[in-house]
C-alpha cells in the first residue's frame, strides 16, 4: 500500500523524510509531495485557494504514479471535496478524519491551533461534517505556521495549557489543529494526565495515514454519487500547470 | 452605489449588457467582470477551484475601482468566504442570499438546477449555511450550463415541471439553481399558479443585487472576526496573475 | 414603491416623520400607521396579543390604500404569520429579517435589548426561524421602551458595553433588539472598533425597509402554501374594530 | 383539584357537559368556559389572534375563581405562552402536551387533522417545541371544524385511513390534530390494529387534563424566568373586555 | 390502577413503605419491587448492566401480577427500551418523563445529581430523547447514592447551591438527578425563590407515577413498532433467574 | 498488536477460524471469544441485555490476556459504553465505527439488515452517535441471524436489491447492518455498479478491526472523562460469573 501525502504548500522540507518514515507501517509506504505553485504556508482561505489548482495536478500525478490513497496535509482540509472529483482512490482530510475518530472516543472535542484567524474555518468544517453538537471550541497559541519549529518549546507548553483549559470547559477529547504540530501529543497528554484528565489527544497526520490503510484494505473510496468524476476541461491561464 | 458582478468564468458575453442594465435601480449601477483565467463554465468543484485565484484578483481590482459591493455570479457560491478575506466591501453569494430570503418567505425551499452532479454541492451549502431543516431537495433538467441559452424553451418547461414536483413533495418556495436561468421565473410561476400553488420563485441574481443595495445603504459588510483580512503573500506560479 | 410601517402600539409619535423620511429611498416612500386599539408599548406577549387584532385591520387598510409591502415595527415580530394570512403583499418582521441577514454576514449573532423579560421571546423566535446554531445570546440595558428617548445617552452607552461583552463571548455580529434603538448603531460600532472588533451591527428598521424593496422589485411575497389566505369571518366583540 | 378548560371560541356547547364530566377523575373536577368575544371556530392564525384577548380575561377570571390549572382547548395552542404571563397556575397546551407524551412512547409521531391549511401551523409548533426530528408529518380529512359532528362517520373513517398512511410512511405514534375529534381514538386504533400496527393514538384533551393533574399534584407550574408575569397595562379599545 | 415501581437494585428498604404510600392517589396504588440479582446501587453503566436481566424478570412478574404500568426507579433509565420489549403495559423512565415535562414548562433544564461520573450518562439520555437544545447541563454534590440518607442536610444544601448556579448560568427549570433525592424539592425551591428565581423543580418519582396514571387512564402504551415484543428465548447461565 | 473480537453470543463457531485469520494483518493478530452465558443470537434489546454481563467478564479477561483492543461483534453495539468503563484498552463498536467512516465518504448512508425489528435500534444509535442528518434509513431481508448462512444466496440477492432501493431513495453509501453478513460486500457492490452507482459499501467487522489498529498504533483509547473507570462492586446472583 502506498499513501501519498500532499503537502499543500511550496515550501520544501516542512515534512521531513524522517517524519514520512515514521508514518510507514508493515505493508504501507508513505511518500510526500509539495506543490509546484501556491502558498508558502496556509493560514487563510486565500492561501488555500492558491493551493488547490496545483493540488489537483499533484493528485492526478500521484494516482498515475500508483498511490493507493491521498492524505491532505493541512487541518483546513483544503481541496478535499475537489480532489475527490479528480481521482478514484480515496482522498482523506486530516480534519475530517480526526473529528470523526475523536467523536467516537469522546463526547465533545476541542481543538488547539496556531492562530485565532483559523478558528472560523474550523467552525465551517464542523458544520459541514455534522459535528456541531460535539464541538467544544478552539484555542490557539498565536504562532504562525512557519515559526512553529523555531519556537517548539513555547508552542508545546502553550498547546498543553490551552488543551487543559478546553477540558476544564467541557471538552473530553483534544485534536491538534495544525499538522505542523506533529509529535506534540506526548507533552500535552502528560500535562492533562498530571491534572487528572485521561482524554484522547489526536495527532492528525499519523491517524489519517492509518485510516487511509483501513480504506485501502477494505477497497473503499468516496461515493461517486456525491463526488462524481469531473469532466476534463481546459482552464485558461493554467496551460503551464499540468 | 456600484455593484460589481463577478462572473467567475472566462467565457465573455454570458452576462449580457442588457441583463446588467436590467439589474440597475435608481441610485445603483451594476457592472460585470469575467475572469482572465479559469474555467469556461462552472459545473464541478474542480471548475470552482480554477476560478477562485482569478476571482481574488478581480475582487481586489473591483474594490480599487470603486465598487461598493460584489456579487458572485454562480449558484455554487465559489470563493465566497475567500473573497471576504480580500476586500472590506460586502461580498454576496447568490445561493446564500437566495436561501436566506426564501427561508423567510416559506417553510421549505426546493432548488431546480442544471445537472444532477451539482446536487451534492447544494447539500454542502445547505449544511454550511444552516438550512438543513428548511431544504426540500433538488431536481435538475440535465442540460449543461453552456447549452441553456440554445435550449431555452426545453429548459423552461423542464424547470417548471421539476418545480411543480418539488412543491407536490413538500416544498413551498423555489430557488432557481443556476444563474444562467436569469429570467425564467415567470414561466415557472405561471405553471405553479395554474396548478394552484402560489409560492415564491426566486431568481438569484436580481435578488442578490438588490440585497447588496441593502447592505451598502446600511453600511454593512461581513464580520471581520469570522472573515479576517488575509495577510498579503506572494504565491509561486501566480506571478503573472495580478 | 410604498412601504407601510405598522407601529403596533397606540402611542402616537414614537416613529417620527423625520425618521420615516430618513427611511425613504429613490423610488421608495415610507409611511407609518399606529393602532386604533392595543397597548401603549410592547414589552410582553400579552402586549403583543392586544396589538394583533388592530394590526390585522391596519394591514388590510394599508393594502387597500396601495402599500406594496408591510413592515412590523417591533422586534418581537408580533402578528407576522397572522398578517400574512390577511394580505397578499409581503409582510416583513424586523427580527426575522435582521436575523436572516446577520446570519449571512457572521457566524453567530448576539442581541442587545431593553429588558431581560423579552429574552425568552428571542429564544422562541430563534427556534422558530431556525437559527439556534447561530445565536450567541442576548443582553439588556434594563430600560423600558417608553423611557429610551429620555435616557438615550445611558441607553447607547449600555448597548455598546453589552454588545462588546457579547462579542467577547463569541458573537461576531450584533442585532439591535428593539426598534426604539433606531439610530444607535454608530455609537456601538465605534465602541466595538475601538476594541478591535469590526463586526456588523444591524439596525432592524432600515434594513427591513430596504429588504422590503428587494421583495417588491422582484415580485416576491410569502408562500400561500404555508400562509394561506384566511377565510373572512365575523369576530364577536370586534364589530367596532373594522 | 379544579381544571378549567378554556374553549377559545364564542360558539356555545361545542364542549358538552357530558364530555366535561367524562374528563373528571377522583379528586379532579373539570369545567369549561367559552369566550365573550372572538371567533366561532379556529381554523387560521387570524382566528387565533381574535381569540387571545378574551382568553387572557377568561384565564384571569378562572384563576380568581379557584382553578388549579388551565387547559387550552385547541390544537394550535393559541395564547399558550401569553396566558402563562397572566396566571401563576399551570397553563397547558394540548399540542405541546400530546407531542411531549407521544415522543416518549414512540420514535416519530404523525398528526391527522381537519384542513390542509393548519398543517403549516403544526410545522411551527413542532419547531418551537423542539420535535423536528420526531415529526413524521400531517394528513387531513378536509372537513371544517364546525362540520365535524355532522359528518362524524366520514370523519372517523378518513382519520383512520390517514393515520394508516402515516404509519406506513414511518410514523409509529399518532396524535389527533383537532380537539373536536374527542372520542375518535377507538375507531382509529381498531383500524391500525387490523393492519398489524399497535401504536399509541393520542386524544389530546383527556391526556392534557390528566397531565394537568400531574402538575397540580406536584406543585409545578411554568417557569417564571421564561414566562415572567406581565405588567398590568390598560389596553385602548379593550375597556369593555374585562 | 396499580403502578409497580421497579427499584433496580438488590438493597432492600431504600424505597420505604411510607414513600410508596405517599405516591398513591385516589384510584391508584403503588407498590415496589427490588431485584433478586444485581447491584447494591447504580452509579455506573456497569451497575446498570448487572441490573437489567433481573429487571426483565421482575417486569414480566409484575405484569402477570396485575400491574397497569411500570416505573423504573433510577435516573439512568436502565433497561427502559429493553423492558418495553417484554411487557405490553407502559414502562416509564423517570429521566425521560421528567425531561419531557420540564421541557414543556421551561426553555432549558439543568440537572443536579450525585456524582460527576454520571454526567456523561445524562448527555447520552439527552441526545437519545432529543433534548440537546433544551439541556443546560449538570452539577453534582459528590455524594454516593448509599450515603444520601446519612448526609441528607449536606446533600440538600449542596443541591440547592448547584441548582442556583445552573439557573444563574441559563437554566430555567431544574430536575433532581437521582431518585434518592425524593422529597428534596422544597429546600431547593425555597433557596431559588429567595434569590428571585421562581422556576419548576421536578422530583422524578412522583411526577412519573402520576404520568403513569395518565397513560393508564388513556389506554396508552409504548409503540409496538419501535418496541416490538421480543421473541421468547432461553438464555444460557440464566436458568435460575426466572 | 492483538485485537480480541467479543462475539456477544453463546453459539460457538459463528465467527470461524478462517474468518478470524482473514482479518489479520501484518503486525496484527485477531482472536475471538464467545460468551459463557447469554443469548444464542442477538435480535432484540432483551437479547442484548442478557449478553452484557458476560461481555464485561470477557472484556476484563481479554485485557488481562494481553489484548490491545476489543471489537464487539454485533451491529447493535451492545455494551459499548459499558465495556469502556471496565477496560482501559480501546473498545470499538462496529456500528459506531462504520457510521463514522461512511459519513466521511458519503453524504447519506443507508443500512441493510436482517429483520425489521432492529430498525428502531439503528434509529437510537444514529441519534446517540449524532448522525441524524446523515441517515437515509434502513431496509431488511427478513431473515433471522441464525439462518443467514443456510440461506446465503437469497440473503445476498435481497441485500443487493434493498441497497439499490436505498441508493435510489437518496443514500450514497451503504452499511451492512449485521456482522453475520461478513463477506457480502462484493455481490452488493457489483449490483450497484451494474446500475451505475459507484458508492462505498461497508463491511463492519474488517473495517472496525482495521480501525482498532489505528487506535492502537496511535496510543488512543476512549476518554476517561466520559467513560470513567467503574468502581469494583460485587453483584448479587453473579457470583459464579467471573
Amino acid at each position: 500500500m502506498n499513501v501519498t501525502i500532499i503537502v499543500p504548500i511550496t515550501t520544501e522540507g516542512l515534512r521531513s523524510e524522517d517524519e514520512l518514515k515514521s508514518l510507514c507501517q508493515p505493508g504501507l509506504t508513505v511518500s510526500g509531495v509539495t506543490l509546484a505553485s501556491g502558498p508558502a504556508s496556509i493560514e487563510s482561505r486565500v492561501d488555500e485557494a492558491f493551493a488547490v489548482p496545483a493540488m489537483i495536478i499533484a493528485a492526478k500525478q500521484a494516482e498515475k504514479d500508483g498511490a493507493d490513497a491521498l492524505v491532505i496535509d493541512c487541518m483546513g482540509d483544503p481541496g478535499l471535496a475537489t480532489l475527490r472529483e479528480v481521482v478514484k482512490i480515496p482522498v482523506l482530510g486530516v480534519a475530517q478524519t480526526s473529528m470523526a475518530i475523536c467523536a467516537t472516543l469522546s463526547h465533545k472535542f476541542g481543538i488547539v491551533t496556531v492562530l485565532g484567524r483559523v478558528a472560523p474555518l474550523f467552525d465551517e468544517l464542523v458544520a459541514l461534517y455534522g459535528h456541531k453538537d460535539r464541538y467544544a471550541g478552539c484555542r490557539w497559541v498565536d504562532v504562525p505556521v512557519l515559526e512553529i519549529h523555531k519556537r517548539m518549546d513555547e508552542v508545546q507548553a502553550g498547546l498543553a495549557e490551552h488543551a487543559l483549559q478546553l477540558v476544564r470547559d467541557g471538552a473530553d477529547g483534544i485534536i491538534l489543529g495544525c499538522t505542523g504540530f506533529l509529535g506534540c501529543v506526548d507533552v500535552i497528554r502528560k500535562r492533562l494526565l498530571a491534572e487528572g484528565f485521561d482524554v484522547p489527544v489526536l495527532d492528525p497526520i499519523p491517524i489519517t495515514v492509518s485510516s487511509a490503510a483501513t480504506l485501502i484494505q477494505n477497497g473503499l473510496s468516496h461515493s461517486q454519487v456525491s463526488f462524481p468524476k469531473c469532466e476534463e476541461k481546459r482552464y485558461k491561464g493554467y496551460e503551464s500547470f499540468s
